[in-house]
């Protein structure tokens, strides 16, 4: 049997098909599960790619009935069973448990995908970094710049990942600026956060919303509810209403899609470019193929999607993997049930949010304990001893020291556009595009096979 | 004054300036201090980037009197006493010292700077390290692929890097195929060193030689002595015999040449590119610029040019600096004379060579003494505590479990070719070129201002 991803989703379905009477070939583009929750530390420094980057073949060393495959998933034949890959290999499966993620949806705005920096892998946080240290040394030696954005930082989309960088990004600076280039005004640098609905954590309570808020604007974020993006150019973000911001840097995290595999597969899709589902998480027509994580278009007993968050892509991997067991083992096959243990969030330094689940007593903790709770459990999910602990003594450092260490400008790094072009996201009329589609998508990331160190 | 680069020479040059009464213009084409010693284990996964490498503007927060700017440097103006930069800056200087460093040298060698990896920069580690591992995921997916090479990696120079980096590299290999690739054949494997005279370790005394030489053979390196390169090929090495090796992972570590500036500086050279100095190590005509470090062409007492290594490097930054004070302040100059201490090597796990100078004793430790000395003293002259207990519980973990737990393969990790190109060495006709030139060098290296992030 087959699984695709190293995500949440897929690296608990192949741990939980550990013991079971199946061959497991895991399948992704990159040989490393990329722990999304950190790398917005990465692009602000606060963290090394190594830290929140965990090799795939380390983790299942132990597993006897795992093989790994680095490659890039285009599709899957329905009728032969087999799964396409990018350099052309065809991989015949029993089963299958697709669980590719998601990635950023442009909602077909232009500009986008151009001048847009993501938070999804490595290779676009390290991007970031690079980009936003990048925007100090330019302001530094060009002071005109500053008058061109190059000191303004747009993100868009005040979810947790948009309020987490947002925090980070004023942390960094009010330590970076005047420490580090005191040539530099630090009045003259500016993070704007942009949220097109009227509340800045949308699925959180109104008095976390509130707290959180009011944490990012004392810290100095410039929250703007009920602002939306019409067009993102490459030296401003016109907003709907007309107005324009000069900026340099932006940074799109606004709401996920299913992975543009999902087109590629011939399923019927739900809101989101997510993949429809039985109850048992398997596709309809299809009981021997699975959906789990982000791209899984699976509803609650309400009818309402999961939220696209680590707990239900953990969860349903888990079920999918176990309902293959049943599937070979024998047993009958039930619906995916969610477990929700509540929703965290980080705001900065001694600010965190933990909204536990009702089932779990409801409690809500903000400020210190709500933070050390986030970290105690970001820790505790992060694979690999080593990472567990190069992270522990970075928070402890970067505590201790408010030094953000890893302000490293690596020139290797590429464009968004470049990111986006690899991806196969950017064709040429991207900008006139009217609908959310992504163009040319291939797969589970399309820069795997692109290897740039073959000859 | 200015001071060029950020490597040891430049760096301790800067440092020497602390209290003087100059402003200090520290100019390269990284925000980072790259620790090159360290690099073999960042391209062999024990280490992460982050590690060896340094942000400047970091370490010298304190320095009140100093200014970093990152810029490539393009040549000097003698006759406006200005450094010209690639951005198009001139920057005015009444005193400069010039610390570029060095380069590899492919002796104008065919293939060489297209199909070699080389390892002076953290970006070219990336690369290495991404481009072994890829080669294992090949030979994973593609058994044919270990008769065209993906397995035999090849070093090209038994230097201190070198064999660093042989043994580093078996030691990789020992540990990743048996349990991360149990589907490979350990015996496939082939690690090959090839030095063209007649020992490793050249600058060493023939009983650490030695020594070097069986610990590698023991531990699986070939070792080829009297080898020498003719040509490299996309998929073999074509050496002086006619003999062919086919491999897909050059390494090519043969010796060092002064910095491409070198050449754009307009004066008189020596032997390997360097720049020829007067005594106090100023360039002749021209009292108030200084060389120091790899590119410095300053010879010994017996007319012997200095080993390009960080002491001499250390060293020559404080004097030249000292010079400068004393152009300043008032003082005579003195001529450069070099303490030296003796040489270090690593050879792998538990061995290590370290031989004290005739004045420290001249004492000579080889095995588990020599190996831990190596480690002590690497650690005392890395810069930062974080990347010094970051560094240190890396070693201590990669000791004991003989993981290297830094196996990813990053895809934006550029070729060999294209980070040539970056540097401006790749002309179109390099292959064809007979003489050991670099062409249209720029400065120290030129991918800084090529801002792949830029808009």
């Amino acid at each position: 049997m087959i699984v695709v991803g190293t995500g949440f989703a897929g690296l608990n379905a192949a741990k939980e098909l550990k013991d079971a009477p199946v061959e497991v070939l895991l399948v992704d583009q990159h040989n490393y599960h990329t722990f999304q929750p950190l790398l917005y530390q990465v692009a602000t420094a606060g963290l090394d790619v190594g830290d929140v980057a965990h090799q795939v073949r380390g983790i299942f060393r132990r597993q006897r009935n795992l093989r790994f495959r680095q490659g890039t998933v285009t599709g899957v034949d329905w009728q032969q069973h087999s799964l396409e890959l990018a350099d052309g290999a065809r991989l015949p499966f029993d089963h299958l448990i697709l669980a590719p993620g998601a990635v950023y949806n442009d909602f077909g705005i232009p500009g986008v995908k151009r001048y847009g920096h993501m938070l999804k892998s490595v290779s676009e946080a390290n991007t970031l970094r690079s980009h936003i240290l990048r925007r100090f040394e330019r302001a530094s030696t060009d002071p005109s710049s500053v008058d061109d954005g190059a000191l303004t930082f747009v993100l868009v989309g005040a979810g947790p990942t948009g309020v987490e960088m947002a925090g980070a990004l004023v942390e960094l600076i009010d330590r970076a600026v005047p420490l580090d280039f005191p040539e530099l005004d630090p009045a003259a640098t500016r993070v704007v956060l942009l949220e097109m609905t009227g509340a800045v954590l949308g699925p959180f309570a109104p008095r976390s919303q509130r707290y959180a808020e009011r944490v990012l604007r004392r810290r100095g974020v410039e929250v703007r509810l009920n602002a939306k993006v019409a067009e993102v150019r490459e030296r401003e973000v016109v907003l709907d209403s007309g107005e324009t911001l000069a900026t340099q840097t932006l940074i799109w995290v606004a709401g996920v899609r299913g992975h543009p595999l999902a087109e590629a597969l011939g399923l019927e899709l739900t809101k989101g470019f997510r993949v429809r589902t039985e109850a048992d998480l398997s596709v309809p027509g299809h009981p021997e193929a699975f959906v789990a994580g982000d791209l899984s278009g699976a509803v609650d007993a309400d009818g309402r999607p999961y939220p696209q968050v680590a707990q239900v892509a953990i969860q349903q991997g888990r079920h999918a993997a176990r309902m293959v067991r049943r599937s070979v083992e024998g047993g009958t096959r039930t619906a995916f049930r969610y477990r929700d243990r509540g929703m965290m969030a980080i705001v900065g330094r001694n600010a965190g949010i933990a909204e536990l689940s009702r089932r779990l007593g409801g409690l809500r903790l903000r400020g210190f304990v709500g933070w050390l709770g986030w970290l105690f459990l970001h820790l505790l999910y992060l694979p690999g001893f080593k990472n567990r602990v190069s992270t522990l003594f970075s928070w402890v450092y970067n505590y201790l020291t408010y030094e953000r260490h890893a302000r490293l400008i690596l020139e290797s790094a590429p464009s968004p556009a470049e990111l986006a072009d690899r991806r196969g996201e950017l064709a040429s009329h991207d900008e006139a595009a009217a609908t959310p589609k992504l163009h040319g998508a291939r797969g589970p990331g399309s820069d795997a096979d692109d290897d740039p160190t073959e000859r």
